[in-house]
Parts: structure tokens; C-alpha cells; sequence
């Protein structure tokens, strides 16, 4: 397959599951030297950029489909955490060989996640070379409405949505050669951008868990200049990491990365919003401690004792605080 | 060095060269979750991307200043062919290794060109992978005053910028381990930025060669629906490449690559405006042929002999029209 016929693969999988006529303030798209797209007044432009490469970021044997989805979901996770709503893509796909199979299944995981979604591939690029995207997410937010990293107060409760840990853990069994129950976790994560758009005017702070929950925590706590406590009972789990014993169980879910879940700072007054939330997305919210004066995490275990959680996000941020 | 650190170091590099305080449109920059940009009313946004994979679209031993350059000035170069005026970038690197030094001198590189074109870095990423850039460009034209490839005419001249074929001549050299007289066009693309600013309301269709003059030329024959004459001996070109024999000066003018000019078509009753552009710029603006109508392109050389051209290039363009 050559690059040309590469493109208009890629063109016409853009288009799949849109009426003919959709615009979605797209003035013009794949096929010109760059797009050109319309921001509304009053809204900003939201941008986020993130590579997977393969081997690091998924596993070698993940599926084209799975990449299609994760690649965009990581971005969306992005667009999610700000409150943006996101409208356009930009898609640089390296290739060892231009497999028009692998393709056309890439852009159904892709386009899939898209169309929910509501985002239109606009541009990109294709080149030869090990497996790796790199995808650009273009979002829209009202001016000045985006939830940011640094607005956390103490007395804030910090909330979390669906479960920590199970990515990772996943990505551990698999590693292993053992059975990983929840694969889905790790290789089509549901980007909770319908809860970023619920969360403006209410949350304080909020970011995307990627790296761990401890370390982005760190990067809230950073912008913010606060300390957190967490109740370590609290944290939502997978019932695969539930089963561990305690100290695993908590590196997984402190430390483990790639959850994609919204990590959230909310004034206690609004802490009634966190059950019609819930229901109304049908997502988990769990409240797991709350924002501090000072600096740094306090982890406490069931019975009040202190936990020192080890782990890279943990170190990282104990570098930062 | 560590994530943070590398991502630390980008965000000083990011405003070297800025006045303190300047905003240039970005509401929050590196170090969310995502960048806040402000389009202004009357402006529409502008994307291009384009990725760089070491030993593909640079040599291995290119120095780190040169790729820091070389990954903005190609995607500032399809900024430049609509027209736009470039505002913002986001980078994905990927590197083997986290060499502070590579680093250094990588942004160095890119920094230079990008306040030259008053470019603020906002966001991206950084992963461990083979060294490859990805970058997205982003800037602001006009509602509706964009250049695109699809309003070429019969009668229309076909205008060239600077010089084809130089780049990639000095590859082969480097690559047959000789003197690359020109290794400058290669390494260090100077995007037509200002060029594409002033085509505005006078050019008919604009595009950045990149793949090689009659592949470039062929997409906007394809995209207006029109034919083209070139006359070879009036192509622009390098003393290197002047040297060479006529068939093969043909080749690397017609299907080189890497040359990032700007190819475009200009109705005759503005021809007197090029002198005046080329003494503006300081850039040579060659009229090399003319736009006609049906379908392919015909390449006379000196004598008048209809030529045909070797070279992916031209294959490509064949299979199109």
C-alpha cells in the first residue's frame, strides 16, 4: 500500500458514522497542507498531545483495534480533565509496514471512541517507522470555564472516579503470562469527559490519573501549594486487586498509572452533587481524603496508622513536595 | 535525568527569548493537563502536523540543534502554504535517552526558529523510544482568507519559491559519504512564513513542496481539476545541482523532496506583484510554468521536447490524474 492510498484510507475512515453535510466547525480537513477549523466566540481552544509507542505504552500483542481507541482515549482523558469538549484529532501514525488490514481495524477502534464523542480527524501524518501515534486532541471550553490543577483549598474533599489500580495490574499479569481479568481496563479506557463537563463551577482542581494516583495527586497538591490526606480504605479498587494483600494492593492503586480516571477536588459543600453524578453517568465517584495546608500526602490505613507508600509515583512526588 | 526534569527543562526553554509576561493568546501553557489558547473573533485556527523519525526524514548523525529546528520549520511550512500566521506548538519527543545536553541543544535549535516566528511551545510529551519527533503546529488566518490547493485555473502561472532539488541532492552526497555543499537546505528548511502572508488575495492555490515539485504540483492539479505545463529549464535550483547533467539536475529538481517551498499559481494580471515580493523577502520567486486546462503535467525542456520525469514523484502524480 502506498502513502497516497494510506491517506485516503485514513480520509475515508474519518468520515464513518457522520452524515453527509457534518461540519462540527471543520472549514476544511484531511487532504489541504493543514486544517482549518472554526473556534466560536466565547469559547478557548484546548489542546493536549500524547504518544503511545508500542511496547511502552501497550503491549506488542495489543490489538489494532485497541490501539485505534487507546490512542485517542489518552488525549480525550486530557481534554476530559480541563471540562473541554472535544471536537477535533490529529493523527501521526509511524508504521513498520502499511498493513491495510491492521489499518482499516485501527480507525474502527479509532472512529468507534470518536463518534462517541463527537470528534472529527482533521489531519495528520503517516511515516515509516517502528509503531507509534502520536495524536493531537483540539478541544472547545468557554472562556475562562476550564478546570485546571491549581485551584485545590484545604477543607476540599478529593474524589476519584471509577477504580485505581486495575490497569496496572493487568499489564503485570499479562507480563507474567498470567489470565488478566480486566484487560478492558488497560487497553480501552473510557475517557470521562461527560463527568470534566459536570465538574465545572464545582470542582477546585482537577486532572487525569495516568501516572498514579500519588503522583498526580503531587502535581494537583504542586499547583495548588496544599497537603492531602487519603484514606487508604477508601480507594476504589477492581475486585482482581482487591484480592491482594494490603501493601500490593495499595502500589497498585497508589502507584500503578494508566488508569485514565478523573481525579477531582471538591468543596464539601458540594459534596451532594457526588451521588446524582454518579447516577446520572453511572460512574463511581469515591471520596478518598481530603486537601491540607502544607505540603506533601498523609496515606492512613484502616486502623489511623501512617503508610508510607513506596513505589515510582510515590518517590516522584516526595521529590516534588 | 527524570521525566519531571526533562519536562522542567522544556517549559524554561519554552520562554527564552519572550519578554516576562508575554501572552501571545495562551491562557495556560506547559504543565496542565492541557493548553488554554485564545483564537480571536474574525480568525480561524490553523492545524498541521508532522512527525520526524531519525534515519527517515533526517540523517542519524543530524545534530540536535538541526532536528530542533528542522521539526518546527516543516510543520511552520504547511502553516505558511495556507496562509496562516503560526501562534502555538506542541511536541511529542521521543528519545532513546534523556541526555540533558541533547536536549539542551535541541531546543536551542527550535527555540531560535520559533521566536522567530513568535511561536509559543505549549504543551506535549516526552516518551523512551526510538528518536522521533511529532509536532503540531497551530495558528490563526483570516476567516475565509486561507490559501488552499484547489483554486488553480487555466492561465494561472505556476511560481515557485527559493530553489528545488538542493536538499535532496546534499543527502545523496552525505549518504555516498561526500562533501554535501548544501547540507544547510536539508538540515535547516527556512519555513515561507512571511511568503504565504503576503499571497493572500492574490494567489490562486498554494502548497509546500515537500515530496518533490511534481507531486506537490499534482495535488493541486487534482484538487483544482486543471493540467500544467513546466518549462525545466527555468526551475530554480542550487550550483551544485546546476552542475549535473540535464536528466539528472531534472530529477532531483522535479522529485527531490525536502525542499519546503512554497509552489504556487498566480493569475497573469498579478505577475508584477513577484518582483516586488522577491525584493521584499530577499527570496527568488521563479516562474517555472502555467496552469492549463484537462488533466497531467508537461515538462518542456530548452528546446521545446515534451520530457517525461523519472521519479516517485512523478509516478505518484501519474497513478492521480
Amino acid at each position: 500500500m502506498k502513502e497516497f492510498e494510506l491517506i485516503r484510507q485514513i480520509q475515508q475512515a474519518a468520515s464513518v458514522g457522520y452524515p453527509s453535510g457534518f461540519k462540527h466547525g471543520v472549514e476544511l480537513g484531511i487532504g489541504d497542507d493543514a486544517a482549518v477549523l472554526n473556534v466560536p466566540l466565547g469559547s478557548h481552544l484546548v489542546a493536549a498531545t500524547d504518544t503511545l509507542n508500542a511496547g511502552t505504552h501497550f503491549p506488542l500483542e495489543t490489538s489494532a483495534f485497541d490501539i485505534g481507541h487507546k490512542c485517542l482515549a489518552v488525549n480525550l482523558s486530557d481534554l476530559a480533565a480541563m471540562g473541554a469538549s472535544p471536537r477535533w484529532a490529529l493523527l501521526s501514525l509511524s508504521l513498520p509496514e502499511a498493513d491495510p488490514e491492521w489499518v482499516r481495524s485501527f480507525f474502527e477502534g479509532f472512529q468507534l471512541l470518536a463518534q462517541a464523542h463527537h470528534v472529527t480527524l482533521v489531519g495528520g501524518d503517516t511515516t515509516s517507522g517502528p509503531l507509534s501515534l502520536s495524536l493531537t486532541a483540539l478541544g472547545l471550553v468557554e472562556a475562562g470555564g476550564q478546570l485546571t490543577r491549581s485551584g485545590a483549598r484545604a477543607g476540599d474533599l478529593v474524589v476519584v472516579s471509577g477504580t485505581v489500580g486495575g490497569a496496572a495490574h493487568a499489564l503485570e499479569m499479562l507480563q507474567a503470562g498470567k489470565p488478566a481479568l480486566d484487560r478492558e481496563l488497560l487497553d480501552r479506557p473510557q475517557p470521562r469527559v461527560e463527568l470534566g463537563q459536570l465538574l465545572k463551577g464545582y470542582a477546585t482542581a482537577c486532572i487525569d490519573v495516568s501516572d498514579g494516583l500519588l503522583a498526580d495527586l503531587g502535581h494537583v497538591l504542586k499547583a495548588s501549594g496544599c497537603a492531602a490526606t487519603l484514606e487508604l480504605e477508601k480507594l476504589p479498587t477492581t475486585s482482581a486487586v482487591a484480592e491482594l494483600e494490603d501493601k500490593l494492593r495499595w502500589r497498585y492503586q497508589l502507584s500503578g498509572g494508566d488508569d485514565y480516571e478523573l481525579l477531582f477536588t471538591l468543596p464539601p459543600r458540594h459534596a451532594e452533587k457526588l451521588s446524582s453524578w454518579s447516577r446520572q453517568l453511572d460512574i463511581n465517584l469515591s471520596v478518598i481524603g481530603e486537601i491540607e495546608t502544607g505540603n506533601g500526602v498523609r496515606c492512613f490505613t484502616g486502623d489511623g496508622t501512617v503508610f508510607t507508600a513506596p513505589g515510582s509515583g510515590f518517590e516522584h512526588f516526595q521529590e516534588k513536595s
